[in-house]
C-alpha cells in the first residue's frame, strides 16, 4: 500500500472537529445541541439573492473569467467606493470564498519560511492555510481583559525578524469580537512602513460594527502597495454556502501573482457569483435589520455571561463572537462533557474550546468562543445550559484531577 | 514596496494564455474568432439542472458538510454503480472542480520532491499544479503515430527512481483524445503494484468515448489502496461554471487525510452542488444526444484534417480534442499570427499551441490541440480558414526565419 503525504498527516485540523462525534452521539440520544459553535448565521440570505436563482437563463452553465465576471466585481466595486475605500474593478479579484483568497494571499506575498506576525487569538483555520502555504504564523499575544484590543506595537515590533514578511489581522475579529480604531491601524501602519511588509486584513466581518464606525486599512495613505484585504459574502449576506469571495488590493505586481494561481482553477462558482450580485442589490436595508438583530443577541448575550460567576467576558464591538473566560481548567474538556453528560431539559450546548485559536501553548484553555448566531430565545436557553452546566460541572470536577468524559 | 513571493514570479502559466491580447485584438478589429482552444462546450447544460434552480428553496445558503451534500454524493454513488465500479458514499468527496479534486489529491499523496510519471503530452494546467504542490512531473514521450497510446511500460518503468510515488493518467486523454484500454491500463497496474505506487486517473472525460468501451482503474483488483479517480461534472454535463468535481478511492488513510484539506475550505459550493445532483436524473438520454453530436464533430474535423496537406493526424478515440501536426515549424508562431494577420470572410480561428502540453523542450512546437466545441457547420468554417492559412502562411514563413507576428 502506498505512503500517503507527511504534510497530508500532519495537516492540523480544526479545533471543533473532535467534539463533532460527542455532538453525534447527544444528537442520536434525542439531545436537542445549541450551536455556539460555528459561524453559521441563521439569519435568512436576502431574499433577492434568493429570487434571483428564479431568473438565472443561461442556457450554458459555462466557464468564465478567472478573475471573476465583470458584473460582479463592478457591483463590488461600486460597494467599495460607496462604503469602504475608492478602489477600480480591476482591484477585485472574485474567489471561493474566503479560504480561497487566504490561500492566494499567502502563496502570492511569501515563499515557504516567511513569518507573518499575528495578534492571538485568531481564526483557527488560519493554522491549516499556514501549514498548506508553508509560512510560519509568529503570534503575538492579547490579552482578555482589554477585550483583545490590538496588542502593544512594542510587543509586535519586538517579534520582527528578516524573515518577517508581514502583519495579518482580523478585523472586526474572529474570534474576539473587536475591533480595531483606526487609531490602532495607524500605529501598525506605521510599523508596516518601517519594516516594509504586506498588510493582511481579513474584513469579512466588516458589515457588523455596533458601537463605532469600521475603518479599513484601504484608507491609509501611502500603503497602496502593502494592504491586501480578505473579503467574501458568507457572512454579511448570510451565504457562506454560496463560497464567494474577494481580495482586494491596489498591488498590481501581486495582483498579477494571484491571477496566476486564479487561472489554475479556472473560475470562481458561476451561479454562486450570479447570486452574489443580487446580495448586494438591497444591501442597506438588509444589513440594516441584520445588524439590529445580531446587537440584541451581543447586548443579551453580554448581559447573561456578566451575571454568570467566576466568568470573565467584555462587550464585543463588532462580529458574532465572543471569547468568554469560563471558571474551569480545561474548557476542551468541558466542552466535550457538555456534549456527553450535561443536559437540561433534554438540551445541551456546543462552545469552541478556546486552545485552537491560539499558538501558544497553555493559553487560552479557560477559553471557549461563542457564536451568537442564534436568536435571543435560543440563545436564553444556551445561557441557562450554560448557567446551569458551570454549577454542576465544578461540583464534580472543581479541583480535582481531569478524567475524559464517558471514561 | 513589500516584494511578492518567488514561487508566484515563477508560477506558470497556461499556454494558452500569451494568445489572449491577440485574439482581443482580433475581435476589437470586428473579426469573428473561431475557438478552437478549450474545453469549453458549446452544448447545453441539462434541462433538470438548469429547472433545479428555480425549485430551490432554502431559506439560507449556508456551509454544508466539507465532504460534499450526502445528497450529491449518494446520486454520485448510484452513477459510479450503474456506470464505472461499485463504490460506497464514503468514497466519495465533492471537490470545487477537479481543480481542487488534483490540488487535495498532490497535497495528501505527495510530499515535496515527489516524482510523477505522467505520459506526455499532458492537460497543461497540471504543470501548474505540480507547481503549487512541489511535486515533480516525469514525462514519458507519447507518439502521434498511434495517436498517442499508452507508452511502453518499459519506457514508464525506465523513469522509477526511488522517488517515484505515481503514475498520473488522464484517460480519456485531454490533449489528445486518446483512451487507454483495459489491456493497457492492467499492465499500468503490474507497474504500479511492483513499485508500490499511486495510480491517479483523471477521468473527466470518461462519457465520450466512441469506438470501444471506456474502463476504469477503479475495477482493477488489488489496486484498491492504489487508485484515485479524479471526475467533475463540468464536460460531461457541460457545467463548467459549476464548479463541482470529485475524488474517487477506496483508501481511507487516504480519504482521512483528504479530508483535512478539505475542511480546511470549509466545503464545496452548495448551489452547484445542487445543481448537479439534477444533472444525473436524466443522464442516459442526455448523454447520448450529446455523444452523438461529438462524434459527428470528430468523424467530420479528422476528415478535414486528414485531407489538408502535410497534416499529420489520427481519429481520436474519446474526450473532445484532438492533438494534430501542422506542417509548420513553430504553432506558437502560426497561432499568432492566425489571430493577428489572417483572416478569411472576415474570421480566423484560435488553436492551443502545442509546446504548453509538453514539459520535454523541443517536442510538441509543430502540434496544436484542437477542441471539438464547435458544431460540425462552424467547425467547416473553422477547417476551411486553416486549410487556406497553412497555404497562405508557409508562402511567407515556409524556410525563412520566422518573425515576430505584427513586427
Amino acid at each position: 500500500m502506498p505512503v500517503i503525504s507527511s504534510r497530508g498527516e500532519n495537516m492540523t485540523q480544526s479545533p471543533i472537529r473532535s467534539l463533532i462525534p460527542y455532538a453525534r452521539e447527544a444528537k442520536n440520544e434525542g439531545v436537542h445541541v445549541y450551536h455556539l459553535n460555528i459561524g453559521q448565521p441563521d439569519i435568512e440570505t436576502p431574499a433577492s439573492a434568493l429570487s434571483s436563482l428564479k431568473k438565472y437563463d443561461n442556457k450554458i452553465v459555462g466557464y468564465g473569467s478567472s478573475e471573476g465576471t465583470d458584473e460582479l466585481r463592478e457591483t463590488v466595486k461600486n460597494y467599495y467606493c460607496d462604503n469602504v475605500s475608492k478602489i477600480g474593478i480591476e482591484d477585485i479579484y472574485v474567489t471561493t470564498g474566503a479560504s480561497e483568497a487566504i490561500m492566494f494571499t499567502l502563496f502570492s506575498c511569501f515563499d515557504a519560511g516567511a513569518e507573518i506576525l499575528i495578534p492571538e487569538p485568531f481564526y483557527a483555520n488560519y493554522i491549516g492555510f499556514s501549514h498548506v502555504s508553508g509560512v510560519t504564523l509568529v503570534p503575538v499575544k492579547g490579552s482578555i481583559e482589554d477585550g483583545f484590543g490590538l496588542p502593544d506595537t512594542l510587543d509586535i515590533e519586538s517579534k520582527v525578524t528578516p524573515n518577517t514578511k508581514a502583519i495579518f489581522l482580523c478585523n472586526p475579529s474572529n474570534p474576539t469580537g473587536n475591533l480595531y480604531s483606526q487609531q490602532e491601524l495607524n500605529s501598525i501602519a506605521e510599523l508596516v512602513k518601517k519594516h516594509d511588509l504586506f498588510l493582511i486584513v481579513d474584513e469579512v466581518y466588516r458589515e457588523f460594527c455596533y458601537d463605532s464606525e469600521f475603518y479599513s486599512v484601504l484608507n491609509i495613505k501611502g500603503l497602496e502597495d502593502h494592504v491586501l484585504v480578505i473579503d467574501s459574502i458568507s457572512k454579511v449576506f448570510s451565504s457562506c454556502g454560496s463560497r464567494i469571495g474577494f481580495v482586494v488590493t491596489r498591488n498590481e505586481e501581486l495582483r498579477e501573482s494571484i491571477l496566476k494561481y486564479a487561472q489554475l482553477r479556472l473560475c470562481p462558482p458561476m451561479i454562486g457569483q450570479y447570486m452574489a450580485e443580487a446580495c448586494f442589490t438591497d444591501r442597506s436595508a438588509y444589513l440594516h435589520v441584520v445588524r439590529e438583530e445580531y446587537n440584541r443577541r451581543r447586548l443579551y448575550l453580554f448581559e447573561r455571561l456578566s451575571k454568570m460567576e467566576g466568568v470573565k467576558c467584555y462587550k464585543p464591538k463588532a462580529a458574532f463572537y465572543i471569547m468568554t473566560e469560563l471558571p474551569v481548567a480545561d474548557t476542551d474538556h468541558f466542552c466535550k462533557w457538555l456534549l456527553s453528560d450535561f443536559r437540561l431539559d433534554g438540551c445541551t450546548i456546543m462552545m469552541a474550546p478556546g486552545q485552537g485559536f491560539y499558538l501558544t501553548p497553555e493559553i487560552g484553555s479557560k477559553q471557549v468562543r461563542i457564536a451568537f448566531v442564534l436568536g435571543v430565545e435560543p440563545l436564553g436557553k444556551a445561557m441557562d445550559i450554560l448557567e446551569s452546566a458551570l454549577v454542576a460541572y465544578n461540583k464534580v470536577y472543581s479541583g480535582s484531577t481531569l478524567a475524559s468524559p464517558n471514561g
